[in-house]
């Protein structure tokens, strides 16, 4: 199966809903005029298409080899990665500073997206180089920055996160891993993480380790942990005192290395300082914002990859009549069951990669204007997109082995492996669950509350300008319904307070999946209106205008009424959920 | 991972949804007495339980091995086989005329259940034979049954289904491999069939296939074809003309060996025609209405399996402090999102159980006394089992996943295998969107309607019986919106016709959906119903009771409205999954 870049409806979402010629008057983002923001993606499609897309499948085959303490990439990946260095696409929103582009978050991230639909295994790779350069340009002290983010943003290092430990899974806090301060003002770093993604590679020079660990004097929980470098190889060429110890057997994306890695066996493994003492969590809330949505986005990019396969698949295959017409055979696209199946894929990737690149042009407005309502926004609408847009990678997956039928089964096909790969995405960088929790405890009180009830003002006002007939205006019921429901639902939430809370937490999952439907729905609307706004005008591609406003009428009428009606899960408490002692739950 | 078949839970299902006393009562059914029952259940779970279940991770992890034309199964496989030949229970729902015991097809599926839960991959091979021995009972000459049907029956033997070849998958009517009339009767088969469920092995001694095939002056489509028995080996010993030539490579159930199969490649291939020439597929139907029942028994097995691993899992792992209350970290089946995630595990496996029960003692009822009320149920509830049940195995073991964790993805768990072995049921015997169109294309309109105005009504009246408070009584507006929905969409559904057949295909899928969570939730409310009369009795376990009770209210409160909220998706019409000419659709 091929990946082709959808750069027209990347272009569209980055325009309607990102804003980005917006973005692009605000200063430090000037040169992502409409030519660059073509000439990039239009690159990277080249790249992820032709370079990055073959390797996926012969990626998930061989998977990656550990041997004592290297592990070996499949083959072609050294040579992909280095294509990828020479066109400077590590660097694509770093700091120019640094050696970077410069460009807006939301724009990398549409690369992003690409390089993932073509080889999530692979992808993730960049990914957490992007995080360890967004850590060290936000906290680390100028002699490291210049010692390690330069090669980070060149891509001839790479970066990883390391965070997790046996004990320590969603609860970072419980950490072990120790430090100790050193006369020469570094760290000796002891102690064992698993679970940690690219840990060790044979793609680059040298692996600069982001490693939390705590002081022997600091204080129980997330306040004791200090945020570390441990780079691979020493400054002076030397090998530092960690090694990758094992590799797991995983469902998905193997051709990604999930290392367990140990570090100071001999005592020996340097350390260097990121930020103060104690402030480790801090710096690492910073890579793991953008890391979230950058996770939600893999849900993005392996709905469209699965979305792309059985298209094709169902453009070609012939197979049984028409129901209730005919005997001959057709293609089963045109199928009305299969056509279901093709058009949810189709709605709800769009839908969540509108979500996607509006919160990561929030991200983008704050950090270029300090605009607390941007900022509010990015806050209140990352778990939002990282659980929601992780979830329907999932099932759109899933739906994509459906459409092949038993080929789909079947490995060689392809379909299978992105449900595998997609699976991963739910559970990493905080669980879903753990999005939902942060939403309704932490992001719905921001500032008052302000920030939810801006949106939502602002998708209520989108409603009311929407004409009353037509194709725009048979969406109006379907948004209004979803929208109250999610008021609703809001005002619920934060109504509860002491032993109530635990009814927020047990209706979070549902509120959360309301919130993302309700936006997703309320994004393609926008688009719909912006392509009746072209088409009226005679302006644009007319099939694809056409096609987004179809698009948001199926998602509208199709898949947001069974969202809407979770208003009554949501609410009901959580008396049921623990009515049933522990020994009558199971055999 | 262990695996404890659910016996209290098997029983009442039986006791209050399949009505096993009832069935015991009618004639040849006098052996299923309650004693009787718990015996065979409880034996059954210690084979499967000891045997069976022990051998599915490792099973998974060697999967079959093709070695020339011979399949060698993973370690164990034999010796299990063995135990389950000698204990009698390959006949246990076979007639007693041929060396069966004749027991109601609902108790044989509970055991089945059991057999699956532990070892998916390995059940398949009992299931096939079942399907086998049904066939032959129903349409096979005395002698061929003699010869083969005693042997299947003892388990000796194995069967195979032969429908699928690369260019007929869910059209069986494209097939084209030919039978040739021989001078003694008999007929030379030629042809290749793929996807055939362990089309060969090294647990039995020898493998008895059905074919269909295609007679040269047959009529085209369904009407020309004719079943035959090919065995792999001949009356007189000697090797037939057929032989394995590729086993796939699959997502999941990896120790099923999902075979190529080539028939007469030296034109030798000894067929024997089952029933008339030209009746093959009322002889596959046979077999294909119970493989469906019994593929739907395959999601509640795999959900059940899945369910008891999360829920030991989260008693055990303790990790963070519950949401809005203290700062120790607790056993994450404290939290409330967990336990949102075990409880919609918990009550949907109950659900679809309830449903699969209930389908496979309509089936005895009407084998037993030819009732045509309980047929018209049977036919009508078949495609419902098989698709809900089967798509929400699927979504059972991915919650299932979610639960564990980072340590879902890691293969070792044994989470991520049943997530695997699950996804392949949706597709296999009749995809899920085939009967979705069965249900609304052919099941509703049988006679009149009658069977689904008599099963609406008999929900009708259960909730106009229903106290309206209380525990009960809370069940009651779920039920009657979900009723009300169902009645509407089927209705709506029925009364298309002409080209309106599209809209009916189009919205046939989330009626599925609607029509398996009502009759669930319907189930679940009977069972409680029972439950709350025991418990005021002071009769049975009261844990056990009172979880029933709660069961059927989280159902009814968290998962039905998404459910009953589908009615107006159904009844939209296909208009917008044609509106995007197919050039627009991608990129």
């Amino acid at each position: 199966m091929t990946y082709t870049a959808p750069i027209a409806e990347q272009r569209f979402v980055l325009d309607t809903i990102a804003d980005l010629p917006g973005l692009a008057a605000l200063p430090g983002f000037g040169d992502a005029t409409p030519d660059m923001v073509e000439a990039i993606l239009s690159e990277a499609g080249k790249l992820t298409g032709n370079v990055f897309a073959p390797l996926n499948w012969s990626g998930d085959q061989a998977g990656s080899r550990l041997e004592g303490d290297q592990v070996f990439m499949p083959e072609g990946f050294k040579d992909a990665y280095a294509r990828y260095v020479e066109g400077g696409w590590a660097g694509l929103g770093a700091p120019v500073a640094h050696g970077g582009q410069g460009l807006p978050f939301v724009l990398a991230s549409a690369v992003q997206e690409q390089l993932t639909s073509a080889n999530m295994a692979f992808s993730l790779c960049m990914m957490l180089s992007m995080g360890a350069i967004e850590a060290l340009a936000a906290h680390a002290s100028p002699e490291l920055q210049e010692r390690y983010l330069t090669k980070l943003i060149s891509g001839e290092w790479t970066g990883t996160m390391n965070l997790t430990e046996p004990q320590a899974g969603s609860d970072v806090g419980a950490l072990r891993s120790r430090a100790e301060r050193q006369a020469d003002g570094t760290y000796r770093i002891k102690g064992s993480k698993i679970f940690i993604t690219w840990g060790e590679h044979d793609v680059a020079e040298n692996i600069i380790h982001l490693v939390l660990a705590r002081l022997p004097d600091a204080p129980p929980g997330t306040k004791g942990i200090s945020l570390f470098i441990c780079p691979k190889f020493l400054p002076d060429g030397a090998r530092n005192d960690l090694r990758v110890t094992g590799v797991e057997h995983k469902l998905g994306i193997h051709a990604s290395p999930t290392c367990s890695m140990s570090f100071g066996e001999h005592d020996k493994c340097v350390g260097y300082l990121v930020g103060e003492e104690g402030a480790g969590m801090r710096a690492m809330f910073t890579m793991m914002n953008h890391a979230r949505i950058n996770v939600g986005l893999q849900g993005v990019a392996i709905a469209e990859r699965a979305y792309q396969g059985a298209l094709a698949f169902a453009k070609e295959r012939v197979q049984s009549a028409k129901f209730g017409g005919g005997r001959d055979p057709v293609r089963i696209i045109e199928h009305a069951d299969v056509r279901r199946m093709l058009m949810t894929m189709k709605a709800t990737t769009e839908a969540a990669r509108a979500l996607t690149y509006l919160t990561a042009a929030a991200v983008d407005r704050a950090h270029a204007t300090g605009d607390k309502a941007a900022a509010g926004l990015a806050d209140l609408l990352t778990p939002v997109t990282k659980a929601y847009a992780t979830d329907i990678g999932v099932e759109m997956a899933s739906i994509g082995v459906q459409v092949f039928g038993g080929m789909g089964f079947v490995e060689e096909t392809g379909a299978a492996q992105h449900l595998r790969d997609s699976r991963i995405a739910p559970i990493y960088e905080g669980t879903n669950g753990i999005q939902a929790l942060d939403l309704v405890g932490r992001k719905l009180g921001m500032d008052g509350g302000t920030h939810w009830r801006t949106l939502f003002l602002e998708i209520r006002d989108f409603i009311g300008d929407l004409p009353k007939a037509g194709d725009l205006g048979a969406l109006r019921p379907y948004l209004e319904d979803g929208l109250a429901a999610l008021e609703n639902a809001s005002v619920w939430m934060t109504g509860n307070s002491g032993d109530a809370l635990t009814d927020t937490a047990a209706g979070a999952t549902p509120y959360l999946r309301l919130f993302g439907v309700t936006v997703g729905g309320y994004l393609l609307a926008k688009q719909a209106a912006v392509a009746a706004q072209r088409l009226a005008a005679g302006e644009g591609d007319a099939a694809f205008l056409r096609a987004k406003i179809a698009t948001a009428r199926f998602f509208a009428e199709q898949l947001m009424p069974p969202a809407t009606a979770l208003l009554g899960p949501i609410t009901r408490g959580s008396g049921l959920f623990y009515a049933i002692e522990e020994a009558a739950l199971g055999a």
